[in-house]
This record gives structure tokens, sequence and C-alpha cells, in this order.
């Protein structure tokens, strides 16, 4: 039973590895499992996927993560919704050999677990030197990354940082935000002033053979976030037709008062591309009237005269 | 002896080619002559590129344009900058057989030509009518795309528009502005309002194994334009090196008086990426210091965690 959450837990994984598991259950289906789950089949090994929730893959809305459920199918991934671990069995050596599930009657054999069920910010260090933590749990912090402590800064996944579309402060666990955050904090430790603005959650994973990519907020979390929104989803080629198909389906939702967009999830092929042309564009809080004319490079290897973001642009036009 | 505006062209490019030409000569080293080399190429006919200018490449600067010069050398094309054409001798049959070539003695042996010297508007119509053309030689329009004839409106290669960073008029001749003006100027008939905003030039286009391409101004039109160019160029990794080098160069422009971007350009792997999102950041006007930060998509397949686009921004950030 493994965690993953450093190279540690990598080193483990990959020795047990070499005990060739014939069954693997991955606990969660986020997005270090999604990447399990295609390694382990590669190796031959049969994956179950459990998610307590009724839709995989938290961050994508329900529409599209059945898409990336339907990619793990394909491949023949097990995915078990709504579905959790009450207890797991050993063997005599202590290692892992079944997991009750709910649920299911017959406990559910596999020689090895994952266990990928979110991730919480490392806030103790803080908590003991009295250092205020945020509404979002994680260390609260200015623009300059400096904690409540003066002189005190804190950067990566234990940092809050604010979400560029919501406004609110979110504790964003992923290294591409970390990176930065660790460059600003050491920019100000060394008297460069220097800025952190935010994040989007922008994240791209590859399933197999999808791309599935996503930034700003679904449609579940814009609602929760107080905005009014409206939803579309559209399926085009990411390339000319004679160049072998290539779908990539977008989802795109906008706030119906204010018209500006407020995320974009992808899969499919170049799903990475059409989220990173959003991520700029909701940095730049355009509304969806300028994102569905923007002019974007077309050749045949690459993209359709509309590209695919336009198409799903022009789509939003329609419901605003 | 060749060109390439049309269907009908094309048609009689392909009958050509069941002749089983050995030698190409191809006048001009633009976007199209770029994808007729490589066609002709992986056809095994040799092809030789002459360029008038002393780089390959209208609209990427110099040090870019022989990035993409070295790709046809890689693939066996010749280029000869800063020659041109003085005439061409035919067979009795009235077919080419060969070129004098300025600055060089002997006639070149060719058995296709194919020109691809730039693009002018089609503007006879429109001047037949007493329609006004503007600064750029194209048709003038309004922001609806109507001609100085009321109810007149006029879309594509032949219609004037803004340039979105310079500001100037400027006449595009791209499909991707075309269908949408097409789309703008057939709403405002329809009586929906509509507006076209403008164009960026941008571009891309596969040469053999790199893809190539271009948005905003490149550091000799900033200049052309009044801008105080900036230029960094970059050299970094498309995606994780342990999934195979995809090294990609960026060329990034902007300006020092507002810190502005003001235009990418790329070759490599997913240059078409990284030019789209930098189409985005100049349609909103971001600056270098924004855009440095953007939040953009990592997994190994697709980036790294600083996205070259980044990189390049942060090599901007230090000349500005």
């Amino acid at each position: 039973i493994f965690s993953l959450a450093n190279l540690s837990d990598a080193l483990a994984i990959r020795s047990a590895l070499e005990r060739r598991p014939q069954r693997a259950l991955l606990v969660g289906a986020g997005l270090v499992n999604l990447e399990m789950a295609e390694s382990l089949s590669r190796r031959g090994v049969a994956v179950t996927m459990l998610e307590k929730c009724d839709h995989i893959v938290p961050g994508l809305d329900p529409e599209m993560a059945d898409l990336v459920e339907a990619e793990l199918a394909r491949h023949g991934v097990a995915v078990w919704k709504g579905r959790s671990v009450r207890t797991f069995f050993g063997n005599p050596d202590g290692r892992v050999q079944s997991a009750w599930v709910s649920g299911i009657a017959e406990p559910v054999a596999a020689d090895i677990v994952l266990v990928d069920i979110g991730v919480r910010p490392e806030t103790g260090l803080a908590r003991a030197a009295g250092i205020a933590l945020g509404r979002s749990g994680a260390i609260a912090v200015s623009e300059r990354l400096e904690t409540s402590a003066p002189s005190i800064y804190a950067a990566g996944n234990c940092a809050e940082t604010l979400h560029l579309v919501s406004n609110q402060p979110v504790a964003n666990a992923l290294g591409t935000a970390a990176n930065k955050q660790g460059r600003v904090a050491g920019e100000n430790l060394a008297r460069v002033p220097a800025v952190f603005r935010g994040v989007l959650n922008t994240w791209v994973v590859r399933v197999f053979d999808a791309a599935v990519a996503r930034t700003g907020l679904t449609e579940q979390e814009a609602r929760a976030c107080g905005f009014l929104p409206v939803a579309a989803q559209i399926t085009a080629g990411a390339r000319a037709r004679y160049l072998g198909e290539e779908p990539v389906t977008l989802r795109a939702i906008a706030d119906r008062a204010s018209r500006r967009l407020l995320g974009v999830q992808a899969v499919g092929g170049g799903a990475d591309k059409r989220v990173d042309v959003a991520a700029v564009a909701l940095t730049a809080g355009m509304k969806v009237d300028e994102a569905a004319q923007l002019d974007l490079g077309y050749a045949p290897p690459y993209s359709q005269v509309w590209d695919p973001f336009l198409v799903a642009m022009n789509a939003l036009l329609r419901y605003l």
C-alpha cells in the first residue's frame, strides 16, 4: 500500500513492481493515479480504479470525466465510482492481498495498492511557529509571499495563493505554481521585489492516447463561486482530416452576467494547446466575444481554419 | 511555370508532376513554397529555392529564418538567397528547361518552376466601382467590414484590416482572417451587428520535421512601426527530455518603453502552441511581467515545468 508524494515513494513502488504484481487497486482517480493506471497497464498489470465521488478526475465536470473514463475502459482499466475501501486484508508476509470495497460483497484481490486521495498543505511547522493560515487551510501569504511573520516566506504546496478567476484564496498543489513561487520568494529574500499574481489551476495529464487538460473554473466550481455559468461542449478536429482524425472535445464555461470566459476543459488531440490558449485569455479577463476572434495559427498539421478553441467560443456565444 | 493561388493551379501542378520532373526551381521562399519544397522533396524531386532578400521566410527575423534554412538544407533543399530569375529558357515543346539566375553564370536547369513572390489584394472590381482603397492598398472597410459604398462589404484578402499590435492598417492575406471576416460580413448583411477586430498576422507552417510559426511583430517590423524593440531568443525542451529531445527555439520581442509583448516567433517542437499562447497575450496587450507568470499546463509529454514560452518571457525581462 503506497502513497505517491515524493521520490522515496516512487522508488518503493518501483521495487514492489519487481515482485511482478498481477492486480493493482488504485484508490482515488486523481492526476497521479491516472498516470499510474497507464504505467501499470503498460506493464501488464490489471488495474482497478476506485473513486469515492460520482465521477472521476476532480477538476473536470462530469461530462468531461466520462470521456476520460471511456479512454481508461478502452485500455482495460476497470473504474468503480461511488465506492471506497472499508479495510485491507494482508497475507502472512504482511503484504496486501485484498480489499473490502463498499457495496461489493467479495473482497477485491490486489497485490499492490496506490492511494491518491488528494493533497493537504503541510502546515505543521508554520502552525508551531504561530504563523497564520488562510481560509484555504494553507499558509496565508502576501503578494510577495511573505507570511504573517515578517521576513519569513512561504512557497509551494504549503502556501495559499489567489485563484485569478474566482479571486478566492486556494491551496494549489501543482509544481508549476510551486516553481514560480520559489523564484518569487527567492527574489524577495534577495531584496529584488517580486510578486506572485496567482493561479488558474491549469493542469494537463496524458491518459493513454488522450491529452486531458483544464484551466480556470469548471461549471460546478463556477456555480459554487457565485457565477451564473453557461457551458458549451464541442468536438472538433485538432488538425486536417486527411492527416488522420484527431478529435478533441472542449467544454468552455462563461459567465452569463459579464460574458467573461471562466474556464476550459479539453480531452483529446492537442488538448494541452487549447487549454494553454484559454489560460492566457482567463489571465487577461477576456470576454468570449473577443476570444471567439483570436488570431490563432492555422496549417493542416496543427489546427483547422477555425481552431477547436474558436469553435468552442463561438458555441458559447450562442448561449450568452 | 506555375503560380499557386487557387485550386486550378494545384490541379495543373499535380498533372505536371505526372511527367516526373527531376529538378524544381522555387522562386520565392514564402509559406507556400516552403510547403512545396517539402512536398516535392518527398516525391524525390531535387529542389532549389531562390529568395531575392537576404533571408528566407518574410515574416521572420533573420535569426529565425536561418533555422528554417538549416532545416531545408538538412533535407537536401538548396537555398540561394539574394538571387532572382532574370529570364527563363524553354524547350521546343514550350516547357521550361532552365532559368538565368542573377549572379550565376550557367543557366540553372529546371523541369518545373513554382512562383510564390507575395500576394497583392485583388481590388480591380472595387476600383472600377469607385470604392476607396486604404493605405495598405487593400479595400478600406469599417469595423463592420462595410466599404466606402454603403451596404457593400469586403472580406478576405482584398479587404484591409487592423494589426492589433501596431494599430496600422494591413493587407493580411491569410485564410484564418478571411474566414472570420466572411462570417462578420455575412452577419452584418443579415442585419446581425458584428465587428471584426483585426489580426496579428499569426501563421504556422510545417517545414519537414519542424513547426515554424509567428505572431505579432518581428523585431524588424517593430522597429519600422516606431517601437523600441527588445528581443530575446532561447532554445528549450518542448517536453520532458526522457521522452526524446524536442527542442524549440523562441524569439520574443517586447517594447522597452511600455514593457508590452510585441511578437513571438518559434521554430521546432510545439512552435504552434507557444505562438498561439503568444497570440492571446498580444490580443490582450499583456506586459511581459504578466506573461512571464502565466499558469500554463505541465505534464512531461507536453511541456516542462517552465514552459518554453515562460522561459522566453523571463529572458525578455532580463533586457527590459
